[in-house]
């Protein structure tokens, strides 16, 4: 298995070699064969994809699971969509980042390349095969896509038909290769294969994330997890408090930017709990406070101290008032997986201190923690959202998934 | 010594939180003391210096890495300079990256922030301590320091004054800390104190950052292993090639940007090879070649496999006479490092393949390769020359030091 993986980093650097030379027009011609082919190809891939349904529900998969793995055609069709949207987008390789004549003549530019080799090490919705593979592709990288054992039929007739519309534009098939996903080594085999995979992203849950982190000794960048709390400050408005509240608790509750944790000030406490307490009851989330929330309804459990660390992706809540904001602020950094807080404010002190204060990827002032998010932030494409502070930290786009060399020109320059 | 280094990254930690939301005015201020109190203390710090070189002498280390330990009172007020000079430079944190208004009204910006705590794992000259210390200082991070065994005296001695400096500038005396250096396994709990060390830069040979790489858990910036090729084109000016070349391999033989090997284009191997093996010759350098270089010159011994992957960091070169332009950017992606490569060349269109071929940190054109160098590129102050893609590539100075948060403000946004 270990010589499987390695053959296929190694035709993936091939591969890599060509691409990093292909400009956008060759690239976005072969997203959109990808997106025809995906659509030409939905017979195939739904019947593959039935097996796996198949398959799962024999184990006794839950049908929650279930419909994140199932396609049908509407599913793929809009899979294509994703794929022509991102051949819209700018090509970030080649953007000059930074770039200064220097004071003996040499010409410095720092300029953006391709990766190289990236590995995707992936659970549940085979959407994220196409997606990744072509956010990879626009950003001149090969991709090695290693998906779950549930989805493996359904990722294997995406990558086939992906594969051939590469070659039918005129590009190495093995920009886009499947790991196969029915020997768990394959993944260490992956995450291990420093000097031929230039970046491992996991994506899925804190346990393949704490995985690859631990295991991995090719460069990782960690998604996802995401313990987002909500601050409704002294000088807060209560009614837009109740509202982002409600949203970033209840809109979706499975999304790692859904809020896991409420802080409220002491000062707003008397009029705001009995609010937000009776609001949340009523659409079913069970709170989880300290003794100033359970004093206001006996429906309120006892919150412990992994009850504020937990990420709960699902209708519950841990909530707490706090003395300050600055109580508030050090809370979070306790607590938090520096993912996404919001403050909910009319003070523009408050919220330079809460911003400066905490240590997270995104930082909402009066707005749901919901927007953390690529395409709600404008980036068009996301191929998951940092909660690490190297290289990318928060939604990553294409911009992302580029690295950069320095260019430097001179005419005999010798120190 | 695991509960020692962890309870000095938690101190490290609190200490970051105040950094963060210190001015530049407060930071500069630091340094400048920081530089001071390095000049009042020359006399404590030469001594303790004095003791760490004879115990490496009475332990028979050479007089070569004597000289790079030890202090005197001029080394140490060019290592005040260098910490003004730092001050003299503009704060990274709270640049805003980018920043738009989205289409729901919400403004969006992605702001530069301290990277937290930052681990420095390295070998070597005692000056680096300061260096380090002041980079992170100014980039508002808080830095644990673990220095080699055979500088431990040096470094304490320096980052006591240090310490005391900040504490007078009224900072947190935790912001510049020692790990102890008598026990290896300090480095080992350093590297794998994730979630309260932020990131690790090793420092020094390939053996140590190879460790580094191999067993830490948080993230890491590999540095300055590097295998810099000289290519010189078909359209090459001769006479400039030549300059290049010795300027390359000879200026300074111990730096990660001195060339250790040497393409030629077959078209000017007849006109160019004498030349530049005579040259290499007369200056004490050993050529390992192949058989066209051998050809020359008995003196030119054979080269290996080994000879073209090496970074011989003395008066060594390998040397080889290539078919084409594409055969001289294979062998490099073969056996670069992915540090510096460097071409002679008259062409345009050389030079444009040559650059996008090459998958290195830096790419010069007409230029020695030893301007891979923070300061040669003015960035100002460096704290190691990054050779992987993730993070930063090249050079590392101060930008390289902090991350982002994306900050979005919006007026009861929800979704």
């Amino acid at each position: 298995m270990k010589e499987q993986v390695h053959a296929a980093a190694r035709a993936a650097r091939t591969a890599a070699a060509t691409l990093a030379v292909t400009n956008r027009a060759g690239k976005d011609a072969a997203l959109h064969a990808m997106a025809d082919a995906l659509v030409a190809g939905t017979d195939a891939i739904v019947e593959a994809n039935s097996v796996d349904v198949e398959t799962a529900r024999a184990a006794g998969t839950g049908e929650h699971v279930i419909d994140r793995l199932r396609l049908d055609a509407d599913r793929i069709a809009a899979v294509a969509d994703g794929l022509r949207d991102i051949a819209a987008l700018p090509d970030p390789v080649g953007e000059v980042v930074r770039g200064s004549t220097l004071p003996n003549g040499l010409r410095m530019q720092q300029v953006r390349v391709p990766m190289g080799v990236i590995g995707m090490i992936y659970e549940g919705r085979p959407n994220v095969t196409a997606d990744a593979a072509a956010i990879c592709l626009k950003a001149g990288s090969a991709v090695l896509l290693r998906g779950s054992s549930s989805a493996a039929r359904t990722n294997a007739a995406m990558i086939d038909v992906m594969r051939d519309a590469l070659v039918a534009s005129g590009l190495p098939a093995d920009a886009i290769q499947q790991i196969p996903a029915d020997d768990r080594s394959s993944a260490t085999h992956l995450m291990q294969a420093r000097g031929l995979v230039d970046l491992v992203i996991p994506r899925g849950g804190a346990g393949l994330i704490q995985a690859v982190v631990e295991q991995s000794t090719v460069p990782v960048i960690e998604t996802g997890v995401g313990n987002c709390h909500v601050y409704v400050d002294a000088d807060a408005d209560l009614d837009m408090a109740l509202s982002i509240v409600l949203n970033a608790k209840t809109h979706r509750t499975s999304v790692c930017n859904a809020a896991e944790s409420l802080l409220v000030h002491k000062a707003v406490a008397d009029s705001f709990l009995p609010r937000v307490v009776a609001a949340l009851h009523e659409h079913g989330v069970t709170i989880h406070g300290d003794a100033a929330f359970r004093a206001v309804d006996a429906g309120v459990v006892p919150a412990t101290d992994d009850d504020y660390a937990a990420e709960y992706l699902s209708l519950d809540i841990s909530a707490r008032v706090v003395e300050s904001l600055d109580e508030a602020v050090a809370h979070i950094r306790a607590f938090s997986s520096g993912h996404t807080e919001a403050i909910v404010t009319s003070s523009l002190a408050a919220s330079a201190r809460f911003t400066a204060g905490v240590d997270s990827a995104a930082v909402m002032v009066n707005a749901s923690t919901r927007f953390t998010d690529g395409g709600e932030l404008g980036f068009g494409a996301e191929i998951g959202i940092s909660t690490q502070k190297l290289h990318a930290r928060g939604p990553m786009g294409l911009t992302e998934m580029t690295t950069t060399t320095y260019v430097v020109t001179g005419n005999g320059h010798i120190r």
